[in-house]
């Protein structure tokens, strides 16, 4: 029907798999259907969302943009709604799963259009968490596209609303500075939310500058795919230890905090490598230095911890729009898998 | 659009905001659509229900009624889906809340046109928990209306769909005479309901009779409040100590439990307050002493400890009324609030 | 306005109260809806489900159902969102339950149109989990139809999809020959699947064969009831020790495990026994002595343990069928029970 790039059918679990032209045209149809009514283009369609972590933003965005385009949505609990999972294929099963993740997989294509998935590694080893079995298992067996709501490697709904904000905010994406700016929290937080907001950067051409304390890198595969990306796109990226000098001239500054993958496995010693960086924080003498910079945050916020309350509810401040968009974006992109 | 009096973008916290007219506007719409078709009139609204305690009749007249016209509704545990909230404003957040209640109540605001809240007070200090502060703070932060699924202090949704069930049974109201008649329940029960009724039976001119063992007030200020509200309406307050003597003659008798605000943090010295009044209970042959009085009770009911069998099932028992008309009035109160 | 036998205002909660007329015509209602529009049949009305136990399956195939013919689903999880039940008559409610059955049913009868309850016993008494008290309750006092999610004795639901299955894919069934075939699993499973497939399988003039271990039968007054069944129907009834005869000239072999109920109460007992029959497992081997049989089994599979892979995956499964076929045929009994 629509002239462009087409999604429909795809898995929605990683940004490496999309072009810039396709990621752009989701945020046009967003842009587009913001303000006008939807009707029910996606009556007789289901979505089932799984969740083995728990969710507010990603729920609530999910699950009205389905309904509110005419859809039924089904929200089950691993653990509480769903059997224990076995990823191996060919086990045998006398242990404590009771159900295959191929069997869950295919049985839950027969009921839905799409499954959605948040599944948080909790194996405790980062080359083991990092392969993402939950979400990938069910994208093998599955015969329906699969939604990432949040794995351990990317959170690609995130990034996608967050894009629709820049895009908003800023215009023209190319050669727009944004700092992704770790900043400390009192818990190793995943880092599915600085992937995918540094990989949704890349390929729009933005200016990235990535600023962490020493022993936070981003995952060292998702880093070499930043930077073939940035390479392709025209963007930049670049590593700046120093926070002062990583926002010098931002014109966005996203802050988010992630753990230490080194010390993954480790929660005493990863803990004790954070607390150092107590005093990284985004406060508003810090946004004083950048080109006017707005700020971002995925939420939830650690106010005073994180950042300064002066800095997230100053004009500049985007985080409130920033969740708004997540069911913008969400219902251009299931309408769009869908192919309605 | 319609003449009268207008609740639209108001929050439904506290019945002490509603005029006489205002409430009985709400259940004359109620009662005029009760047997009719109702259409679709909140196709693409949403509602978040978020519970910081568990619901079964509440729960279940909000969504159906909300549904049931068209509308798309979520539903949020605390703690389970919600991250754990920093209520303080200007906190440092880095001990255990991961959000604060402002940026959950703006970005819940982002997602749904009406955010439902049940918030039992847990600070186990009443001075404290009297404040609601959890329903207060959303009522502050978030840009769209708030209802009270119960808080420590009222329940309103509750209270109005008693009120439709009282004009359907006895027609005008002023001048007739409703007991509420504390009754023995093995728990302290929360103060909401009785509040509530009570609040009612003032606003709508009724002649109330509060009977309860010494030790067993109403909130205070509430107290002053009914007192206030009952003068000017035209109905009449008072508090027997006898049971036998407060349903005499009396048109309405409201069974409920409530523990003693004194003891509100002491477990041990509150039960046994309590538990001297063990044969506290509604009897058929106390009934028979009321001018052939109607039964009413919030539900849910201990059977033959605060009232027996026979009067929750005797002709006269209303309960079940009750709560079938929670469903009714949920659906006219949502259509006021958003103006539809 | 159809011809030919109503279920409409019926309970659905065990087999043995449905002709064979009755169930096919469902069937037939099922397969002719299978792949054209649905409409909104359902719009007002609602469904409410409670469970006592968790469910994926069930939940999904009900939800998805009821919603995408228009209607309102409230779902609801014992001891979560529900009171403690109280379930005798006349109880004196002072201890645990906080509200009796008679009041939950009735009240949900004022909030839906089907009510529909998964509740597997927990009294650890064959004689007294047998009795369903929480369903039978329910029936007794709700004014609505309910649906059985699955009991201690039934799973009839299940049942109807497996025989739309069945006629799906051996077109005429009286005189084709069903094996239930007890296999090996870790834990004591239910007998409500056994139970259910057992009864349709007779009803429907099939011959069925049972095969298990010495000291795992089904529950004696439903051995009594299918013989009867099956001597009504024109089928026939059979118990054979022995896996490998029971599977011969089969044309469909339906795999499940439950435990035995002679040591319901003794779990250690029970599994000692169990335990003696960890080879009991359906292999490709057996499937080779068979008529070409169809292999079907309820779900969740314990894969290697209680059937290998080779069998669940050989294009003779229908596993995946089974679940998928539980939405089509609870789109046809929510209509034909609703009458609309």
């Amino acid at each position: 029907m629509r002239d462009g790039p087409s999604i429909t059918g795809r898995d929605v679990v990683t940004l490496d798999t999309f072009s810039a032209e396709e990621i752009r045209a989701v945020i046009e149809r967003a842009r587009a259907h913001k303000t006008v009514g939807h009707g029910s283009p996606l009556r007789g369609r289901s979505l089932a969302m799984v969740f083995f972590d728990p969710s507010l933003r990603t729920r609530a965005s999910f699950a009205i943009a389905f309904s509110s385009l005419g859809g039924t949505v089904i929200d089950m609990v691993a653990g509480r709604d769903l059997w224990a999972l076995e990823m191996q294929e060919g086990a045998v099963m006398d242990d404590l799963a009771d159900e295959h993740v191929q069997d869950a997989a295919r049985v839950l294509s027969e009921y839905a259009d799409i499954i959605a998935i948040r599944a948080l590694g909790k194996e405790g080893d980062w080359a083991r968490d990092r392969r993402d079995r939950v979400i990938v298992s069910f994208q093998k067996h599955a015969t329906v596209p699969i939604f990432n709501m949040e794995s351990v490697l990317d959170h690609p709904c995130q990034a996608w609303g967050d894009a629709l904000t820049l895009e908003e905010e800023l215009g023209d994406l190319p050669g727009r500075k944004l700092t992704l700016a770790w900043a400390y929290h009192p818990k190793a937080r995943p880092l599915a939310v600085p992937h995918g907001i540094s990989m949704m950067a890349c390929k729009l051409g933005m200016d990235l500058t990535i600023s962490h304390p020493d022993g936070f890198p981003l995952d060292a595969r998702v880093q070499q795919s930043l930077e073939h990306t940035a390479a392709t796109s025209g963007g930049s990226l670049r590593s700046v230890s120093s926070l002062e000098e990583a926002v010098d001239g931002a014109d966005v500054v996203y802050a988010a905090s992630w753990g230490s993958i080194d010390r993954h496995g480790s929660p005493e010693k990863e803990r004790s490598m954070r607390e150092q960086h107590r005093e990284r924080r985004i406060t508003a003498a810090l946004m004083a230095s950048t080109n006017g910079a707005r700020f971002m945050h995925a939420m939830p916020i650690r106010r005073n911890v994180e950042v300064d309350d002066a800095v997230v509810d100053a004009p500049g401040s985007l985080v409130v729009r920033q969740a708004g968009n997540r069911l913008h974006i969400q219902r251009a992109l299931f309408q769009e898998v869908l192919g309605v």
